[in-house]
């Protein structure tokens, strides 16, 4: 069969382990004992079939499972639902990888833009980008629109609505996005430069829709959407439907139950994403420096046809850490720098000055 | 401010807890320093609050946050944002429970038809439910309508898709789904019940919009999906949308750290599932029996104006295990047995009827 080949981490004991990840293989594919299976076809090519398990070296075991490609249907849902829809609800397993046969790779278009799009988009070549945040909610559209302005006349390149800010009674999102994009508009015309303001994304499928209307009708530059609060399919069939680049925000996306570089870097890629916003080391969140250096990976290393997804390591970041980031990340990056910029009081136009310009001074010497 | 309270279990020692506690307060809120908060309307009515803090038995915290109303714009992707979107980054975070007070909750309709509703439109009275699923994928769909159709003339109640069932190419859903309700179609006929076939739905808001219209254009009686797949807002959105019973599965729920009777028992019920499907104690997955129980009653208890949601344990169950199932939940339950009806081979209809059989038998004097 057609397989795909998804890696799990186990805790199991050395006794149990052969037998457990037998189990999780019908888990993840029939859902019911071998021995009432009548069909030849459904044994030979849809049940899941254990192709290795080996040690970890802090316990538990590594089990590779192949999937039949033909039960995921070539769609998201069915694919994460294949990957880890029952065994999520069992604590004894994390999921870890997936490598996808090129059939199935296939199905998927992946970022419209991807990093070189955003570049041509953002004009902005040879450095790493910046981004930052619109917060606190509770504020009207004329002061999220007044800190719009002041970031985009700084330079940065990307101002997105806080993840927090979704169609509250204090900034419904037409007046909103009305208002930030003309400020960050009327920055550029002083300015010259290519800033985009991104509004996040809520709701189900109707409102959503009205929100891309919205947000194409005033001539915004990108968008913000969480998919795991949306759901996969429904952003991935979002982003295949809108013109301007998606950034995704990794909201209720856990942490320990599905790998992070796979889930924020990999799949949320697959998705479409063509930037990805993920907790970075040593900030609020709990994520190692190897983890978000594999996420960076799983974001834009070549895989098949699909674009590069910026990485964008955020959380809890300030300007004195962008040379330690940008040793670390490259300059396919874009660095996001929200409250500490914030925080700058009277100085937020000062301090968002010197962030853009601590980034644009390592362009060129970046790796 | 308007509040709803809600629950966490924070991992943190006594001398940490106070400071801890504050970050989360602040985290799923305005998640920026609060020094840098310039807005009196924010500091007072949007910042989230530490309401109290109690040590577990088990170790660790259990904080009240209280979280502005105004701030989850009434809709359930932005509830869920505010209560775990975040947090769910950060490994020291459960979500545990969430009261809503009566001007959001109201917000919200729930299920559209609940126990009674469902319990008239199977005709089905004074006795707990049956449900029984259709698998193992990978069958097509005349053998999913054969099985469809011996267990809707052995009495079953409710017979779904199995949740791996979604759009593949060796049973797509238009096929299945008119095989398999012509299939019950024609068992009801035979026997004068009103047995109801409940397919898979998957993929985004498109392919749910046209497997939406196949199953009505087809008459079926009930639909199955899985609201972390296709995300909630989605699935909220779907159910308001829709005219027949809608059946929730847990499939991808535990990506995040929440605890199951909120999120399976209390937020489903909250986004309209008229029944909920959950692993049963005792099975293939880890809950515990106390575990169950408070699920089946953030199902089921009364809740303001929301309908009572069907709890449908599962996962490994079998006929043995009716009385004592019926036992601890009551009849206001719909039993779910699968793989073990399946296992019986060429008596899936005998095994099917002892199921509806023992079922029946306990109604009467069922709590």
């Amino acid at each position: 069969m057609d397989c795909l080949t998804v890696l799990y981490h186990l805790a199991a004991s050395p006794a149990d382990v052969a037998a457990r990840a037998a189990a999780l293989a019908l888990e993840q594919s029939i859902e019911m004992p071998l021995a009432a299976v009548r069909s030849d076809y459904v044994r030979e090519e849809i049940v899941a079939r254990v192709a290795d398990v080996a040690p970890l070296p802090a316990g538990g075991f590594r089990v590779a499972l192949e999937l039949a490609v033909e039960t995921t249907g070539s769609e998201i849902g069915q694919l994460m639902n294949m990957l880890f829809g029952n065994c999520s609800l069992q604590d004894d397993v994390q999921l870890v990888d997936v490598a996808l046969p090129p059939a199935l790779l296939g199905a998927f278009p992946g970022p419209r833009f991807g990093i070189a799009g955003l570049r041509e988009r953002l004009d902005a070549h040879g450095r790493a980008l910046t981004c930052t945040a619109l917060k606190p909610q509770g504020l009207p559209p004329s002061e999220l629109a007044a800190l719009a302005g002041t970031f985009a006349r700084a330079g940065l390149d990307v101002i997105k609505d806080d993840h927090g800010i979704a169609n509250q009674r204090y900034a419904p999102f037409a007046a909103r996005v009305a208002a930030c994009q003309r400020a960050v508009a009327a920055a550029n015309r002083e300015t010259g430069r290519r800033a985009v303001y991104a509004p996040s994304l809520s709701g189900g499928p109707r409102q959503l829709a009205e929100q891309v209307r919205i947000a194409r009708d005033e001539g915004v530059g990108a968008l913000l959407a969480a998919p795991m609060v949306m759901g996969l399919p429904t952003f991935a069939e979002l982003v295949a439907a809108i013109e301007v680049p998606v950034i995704a925000h990794p909201a209720l996306g856990g942490v320990s139950r599905i790998h992070p570089p796979l889930l924020c870097g990999r799949l949320f890629r697959l998705c479409g994403a063509d930037a990805t916003i993920f907790p970075n080391y040593g900030g609020r969140f709990s994520y190692s420096r190897e983890l978000c250096v594999e996420l960076t990976d799983g974001a834009r290393a070549p895989h098949g046809h699909l674009r590069a997804c910026l990485p964008v390591p955020a959380g809890g970041m300030n300007v004195a850490r962008v040379p330690e980031m940008l040793a670390l990340y490259g300059r396919d990056t874009m660095l996001l720098i929200g409250g500490a910029l914030l925080s700058a009081g009277d100085e937020l136009f000062e301090r968002s000055r010197e962030f853009v310009a601590t980034v644009a001074a390592h362009g060129p010497s970046a790796t």
